[in-house]
């Protein structure tokens, strides 16, 4: 058995919310030496509430797990369905609650698709949370190993010590061995929801040649992970085949590893990109679990010379396309966008997509303002992350100091979050989300006072 | 005799490009592993010449001295002077080659205000820089010690380590005994223009009571500074004894340190403050040694809820009428700006001030966009401060992660400076100035083909 006891924090403690029907939302509140208080989202699970100890064996105990069972074992189960039928669900309580909206709010922004709510049915360990520009912006951590690198312990670490500095999701992009295993280890800890690419797994599976990827082995593998409870899956879809030759004259070509072996399979095969053909097939496997799709940036730009170009461009207008589709099988969706933008160049990324795709929830990845400064990367990308949230973007994806120089170690990971919960934080306040600044000007106050 | 032998750099080197009359403009040369150079601006000085040994005690050459000797001794040295009768002086050439631009062109935005060289005459060692945003933007690097803590030693130490970092220019914002000498050594082993806040100084001089300072007083200290060849100085003659009630229903009042001195110099004898009553004098002292103004906001917003009031517009109101003033006087003006602003409201402050003050160049401290994150405000400032770049502030004043908890040390500097670097350097790509994406381009191949 091993064991973790949760910490109480100096300066803040865990306090429970009560919802309906013994619902407890946890939330964090901050004791000013004045004797003020300050409540915050908590992103943290069990692992910061001092009366819990967590046996990493056995995993967090199962809070939506009663949520669930009541809902019994239908065709569709996502979040977006049972909103288009008017139905409230326990997790758009819970989410109104840390949000401190009223939850017909939620349910109305994720029947429509501008927000939704990754809660695979497997993964009821899972506190609900909500991406949407009309809440809170939220920050993604990335975690994994590689075959040659750190063990299973230290990813778990990893992902209990990026929920506790304010990561709200965590995408494990483990590669290499037992990358079931890791998976199945972090899921089961996590308090948070969990993105993958399953196309990695796929590709360890035909032994790392993309060429002999098939459509069976990427559905079984969706399967699989679907079954263990991952929240939401990134889809390089929109990599179509003839997009491709538009990246011949970049500067840095394909830079995402997914759009790399799609890409290559393309071309292998002169085919079509059989996630696009068999787009349907999967909305089919993500509506059973109520997996939502992270529609992937495969073509996204590598510098600043590639920003804005005419393969990221055309890749989004099938991401719209596809959008659609997943909606016609209520299927939730959010949208990956770019990477390396120059700062005047950012906004046309937001508006695009949201024309695009219909509203649906933005997740970027920084972006990078500056390719000159590797070693620095989680501050060249929060300078655009901020600017991106400001401007409608619903969830960022850190990048870490390492990011074009090695896999993040714990330091590195904590230094991702502490840079993209300012970034967060900042585009919340710009965008004049209710309540956002009442931190700042507690904080500014108490500082005032010399407290 | 204290000497510092000068370094090499990995992976770059110190070259010199040829100018008029024998002049020489020191760059780094950047060597990429294929054989690819790169050229970048250089902000530091012979410390990086491994062929110099620089010996303390005697100073940096002064190799402005010979230019400034055939100028002679007249009323008026200011190089915005010269502009304006047309003529091109040596620090224009200099910066022109810095710069890639037409020497002509640098004398003409310094002529119309637009741009200031802040070059005291009794600073020969400086090498000539330009502050303007038809330039590459600035980033100012702050040191100082005070009465409780570090040496002379290592202030000049943190300067030379700040311009290796790369900062364009200095303040010292030494306090306590020693500040004569501390700053002495600092502008003779300074390769950058020194800025000051000439009122700490007098404060010292009438042991720290703001009530009895006199016009008296602080005039001296401008001459003695003005003389020992402080480049710039920080004077807030903008804060009106009017203006004073407008701040008393702030969140953090007035957080500037002599924006506090002068207000209490006013209240305490009702009267309005001598800086801005003196205003002309102040003028003639510093056209005969061509120090720069950098007007001061001294009612500068001290966190996101102060921003943008009726107290920091009152004040730039009357930075613009003194613009005018020292113009009128052929002396060169910047203006500086705040602070703690959020987003949404950071491109106001330059639209206002571009027109309040005619175009003369805008110096910001950050802006911090959120005030929740003391520790990391480095990040926090460095998101405003590329962007307030981008909209047209030329030079940034750094905040380090230590701005609000104590004074920066050795790697407070190198972390604030290289921050800001990356947001000086993201302004220049997204306000499109010539050449500055060419840097980015060129480390993005380089990784492209993992050089």
């Amino acid at each position: 058995m091993i064991t973790v006891e949760s910490k109480a924090q100096r300066g803040s403690r865990k306090i429970y919310a009560d919802g309906p029907d013994g619902m407890r939302v946890p939330m964090r509140e901050i004791s000013l030496t004045n004797g003020e208080q300050h409540v915050l989202y908590d992103t943290s699970g069990p692992y910061t509430d001092p009366e819990k100890t967590i046996d990493l064996r056995r995993g967090l105990e199962p809070l939506r797990a009663p949520w669930i069972e009541a809902r019994g074992a239908g065709a569709n189960v996502t979040q977006m369905h049972y909103a288009r039928r008017g139905e409230i669900t326990p997790e758009m309580e819970f989410i109104a609650i840390r949000e401190q909206v009223e939850p017909a709010f939620v349910r109305d922004e994720v029947a429509r698709g501008r927000a939704i709510i990754p809660a695979n049915v497997n993964h009821p360990e899972s506190e609900p949370m909500i991406i949407g520009r009309n809440f809170l912006v939220k920050i993604n951590a990335n975690i994994g190993n590689s075959a040659v690198s750190s063990s299973i312990d230290e990813e778990v670490e990893k992902m209990t010590w990026a929920t506790r500095w304010g990561a709200d999701t965590i995408m494990d992009l483990s590669t290499g061995k037992n990358i079931h295993e890791t998976r199945e280890w972090i899921i089961r800890n996590s308090p948070v929801p969990i993105g993958t690419v399953p196309i990695y797994q796929a590709l360890e599976k035909v032994r790392g040649k993309a060429e002999e990827l098939t459509w069976e082995v990427y559905r079984d593998t969706l399967i699989e992970q679907a079954e263990q409870g991952v929240d939401y899956f990134t889809i390089h879809a929109g990599v179509l085949l003839r997009y491709v030759p538009l990246t011949a004259e970049r500067v840095t070509g394909i830079v995402s590893r997914g759009g790399s072996i799609l890409a290559k399979w393309c071309l292998a095969h002169h085919k079509e990109n059989f996630l696009y053909t068999h787009f349907e097939e999967i909305c089919e496997i993500m509506k059973a679990y109520d997996v939502s799709f992270s529609l992937g940036d495969g073509l996204r730009p590598g510098c600043l010379a590639d920003a804005n170009d005419a393969a990221q461009f055309a890749e989004l207008d099938t991401l719209g396309e596809l959008t659609q589709l997943a909606w016609k099988h209520d299927v939730q969706v959010m949208i990956e966008g770019p990477g390396h933008v120059p700062m005047h160049l950012i906004k046309e990324n937001v508006e695009r997509e949201l024309e695009i795709c219909k509203e649906a929830p933005f997740y970027t990845l920084g972006p990078l303002v500056t390719d000159v400064a590797p070693g620095y990367d989680h501050i060249t990308s929060a300078i655009g992350a901020a600017m991106i949230g400001w401007y409608g973007t619903a969830m960022l994806c850190y990048v870490t100091p390492k990011e074009h120089l090695g896999l993040p170690d714990k330091q590195d990971v904590k230094d991702g979050v502490i840079a993209y919960k300012i970034a967060a934080h900042a585009a919340d306040v710009a965008k004049g989300h209710p309540g956002a600044r009442h931190w700042d000007d507690v904080l500014s106050k108490a500082r005032f006072e010399f407290r």
